[in-house]
């Protein structure tokens, strides 16, 4: 493979221009066709999640490309969660128990423009705005694209073509209706939808509630949370079931049930929210979907990256992180010289699946976490415990969060395997009095005799996550 | 609903013409529209497995339509499991400690046509063959049809439409592609494909091995079954991958390299195969799929139901079976008199699709069970506990086999999450010599002695396995 070669990267959205950035440093002959127009000249925001969580995986692939720093400049670093009650009385959860490991609230927008820019510096990268692309021949290497901007349409070939369309992806589409090859493929929804919502700033441009953290309302089955914004906004996002359950999408249907509903369930967050009814009005329902499929790519010709292989949903706050480690993966891959390009995106799908399809089910476990689990008293405890063991032995212990998030050295498969067992192992030997959290109440915890307590219960916790790991093991599940 | 109501049944298989037979009991007015020929008077094997595991599951859907004894005659019992190992030795594992317990070999086309006989006895059922569904208006409760025989397009409505038109159903596919609602969708195929072949009867007419057992082949990475035929013959099933391994699908092209790859792998088989060339090249290659849905229904107009709704691969011979039951589970969800429609098909996708979801993992694993483990000693070790356990402890032990296959009163859910954890239990205290077998070896397995010892195991098995249960609902786990 020679650095002549011509690579059409389909949508310019995050992972697409992180792509034909780092193909551009490579020395490739990059084109993007995206059907948006450019957002930096454009306002586009409608329908996507304004704000994003960015952490440690991403952050890998910022600095492969040599853009940290000008990332770091987007970011508002968010701690915790901050959980609010009923009554309006708030509880800040620790991400980690290590000070420097904390997520950020990125601008999509911001971050995107960054990466377009960066990209077109590259003279070998060309970007290509309001082109559609409608179909994929991916037998012939070619694909179809529409033109906005004068209603025709063209056709571009390529010597590779990777589609980063994002979930509704125009090429993982030509795979599926092609039926050439046998394509595994699901889309799953949740029975709950999501609206953006959003916290204005105060009238002297301040935030309105505590900047630094990820708030949640978490109640039992459905939940708001709101992610800071660099100009003193928060946005606010609702998930709710469409139909079941008292309140629903279905019948939040008139101004006074939805400030019926807002002043029952989260009563200090409707205080900073006179906006509200214009904002649910206006705004649109969303769906939440897990996308999987297999293969990835067509012999040596397409490949499919970030969301158009593998959409999640957003509860992990992982999306973005995992579309930009694609790009990490894919460019050790090509650091490999395996000499053409079916071996490289072959090799790349084997290696990268496992890990996608365990942050797609660690993102719905986490689902059922922030909305009821953050509120019940044993996960309480063991987040309490983890938080000691975290701050106490830094170098020996990682919560399954912190394995996931912080822990960018470790696959998510990894990390889903040992940090369900460890939880399962916690919950467990807390609920048989197998160990007590008892003596953190109001103590110092990084006094001595507390830390030897500590000490013990981390041993415990390591002795019984292995045995859980093995036990799995012998009986031959993953 | 009054029972003058139109019932519109897509695809007149297994399931079909079951359903038309149960609702032409019931009294409703019944319209069946096939896409293939009359196979009672058209021979259409041609593509589809000659002959299916039936057991209790689908014996209980005989009994509810009356027609157990019939199909009895049909039947040919099959106790166990006749495994071949490379040498040619067989040994037979039976599929339960009691006696009375074991699957049968039947013929898809026997059955089939014994319940379209069944079916039309009744005035108020109808069905029509050669008329291919092409797609469903679930808005309008209409079908559009093309007749093979005439080749003009009509339409039909009806007040409900159940479509059990198999694994490529055209009404789910116009869920899909219709976009009306959140349909939730999969299909993952294996790696592995299949292909049919045969042993044929003596010259005699008799049987050239063992008539009674399912034979298995397993070899690791791939296998060989076969099972019985009315005629004397066997149906032999070759699961291999497409592209791996030394032999595959895909580089298995001549007479020579077939004829290689069975003297190597299944010389015993061979022996009984003089037609195995002829077979191999003549039938085609087939996928083997899953597929998982949601909804099933739209509203009150249409359901799938069967392999149009839940496909699975056919490792626990449980397809047609699980077909069957969803029969006998809309049937119960009619008795409650819900009084409309959408009110009964969504009270049976609810009660339903967890064990349809779970017969469809099941399957799964039976396929690396049968191809693998059947041959592994510590998995041998525990069949052989197990064994003993089923009979001595008749009432009192039932493996996650026996859950699936014979205990027809619970739901797979119920045998999957019970089987798995027994399985769980027996494998680790194996392994960690907590519980041995060697005392069975030999000796009498009903001797005073060694039931004191099964008796103590059994206690033991019991006690980890609700251990392990407790232990997953404490982790919050499934």
């Amino acid at each position: 493979m020679n650095k002549q070669q011509n690579i059409l990267i389909i949508g310019a959205g995050l992972c697409g221009s992180l792509l034909a950035l780092r193909l551009g440093q490579r020395g490739y002959n990059v084109s993007v066709y995206e059907m948006r127009s450019d957002l930096r000249k454009v306002d586009i925001s409608a329908g996507r999640s304004i704000n994003l969580a960015f952490s440690n995986r991403g952050n890998k692939a910022m600095k492969l490309v040599g853009i940290q720093d000008k990332v770091k400049a987007l970011c508002i670093p968010m701690n915790g969660r901050m959980i609010h009650d009923k009554e309006g009385n708030t509880f800040l959860s620790n991400y980690s128990g290590r000070d420097h490991e904390y997520i950020n609230s990125v601008s999509r927008g911001g971050l995107n423009a960054l990466l377009l820019d960066e990209a077109e510096k590259h003279e070998n990268v060309s970007i290509y705005f309001n082109k559609k692309c409608k179909s994929v021949d991916f037998k012939k290497t070619t694909a179809l694209f529409k033109d906005y901007e004068t209603n025709s349409e063209f056709i571009e070939d390529a010597d590779a073509i990777i589609a980063t369309d994002g979930a509704g992806s125009a090429m993982r589409k030509s795979y599926y209706l092609g039926k050439k090859f046998l394509f595994s493929f699901s889309q799953d929804y949740l029975t709950h939808g999501y609206k953006e919502l959003s916290i204005h700033p105060t009238e002297t441009g301040d935030y309105k509630t505590h900047k630094n953290a990820l708030h949640i309302w978490p109640r039992g089955t459905f939940m708001l949370i709101a992610l800071p914004n660099l100009d003193g906004s928060f946005t606010v996002t609702l998930f709710l079931s469409y139909d079941e359950g008292k309140y629903n999408f279905n019948n939040l249907t008139t101004p006074e049930i939805v400030s019926e509903f807002f002043q029952k369930e989260f009563p200090d967050a409707l205080q900073l929210m006179p906006n509200l009814i214009e904002d649910f009005f206006n705004n649109p329902t969303a769906a939440l979907g897990t996308v999987k499929c297999s293969p990835w790519h067509y012999k040596g010709n397409t490949l499919l990256m970030g969301d158009s292989a593998h959409a999640i949903v957003p509860f992990y706050g992982q999306g973005m992180n995992a579309s930009f480690e694609d790009v990490v993966e894919f460019d050790a891959v090509l650091d490999q010289k395996l000499g053409n390009w079916e071996t490289v995106f072959k090799t790349y799908e084997k290696t990268r699946k496992k890990d996608t399809d365990a942050i797609a089910d660690l993102a719905i476990d986490n689902f059922h976490e922030m909305k009821d689990h953050v509120a019940n008293p044993i996960f309480q405890e063991k987040r309490k415990l983890e938080m000691a063991l975290e701050q106490n032995f830094p170098n020996d212990y990682a919560s399954k969060y912190s394995l996931v998030t912080f822990n960018e050295n470790i696959g998510y498969r990894e990390a889903m395997l040992k940090g369900r067992a460890q939880d399962k192992a916690i919950l467990n030997m807390l609920a048989d009095g197998n160990i007590s959290t008892d003596f953190l109440l109001g103590e110092d915890e990084r006094h001595h005799a507390t830390k030897e307590k500590l000490k013990a219960i981390l041993e415990k916790v390591k002795t019984e996550t292995q045995e859980i790991l093995e036990e799995d093991k012998i009986a031959g599940l993953k």
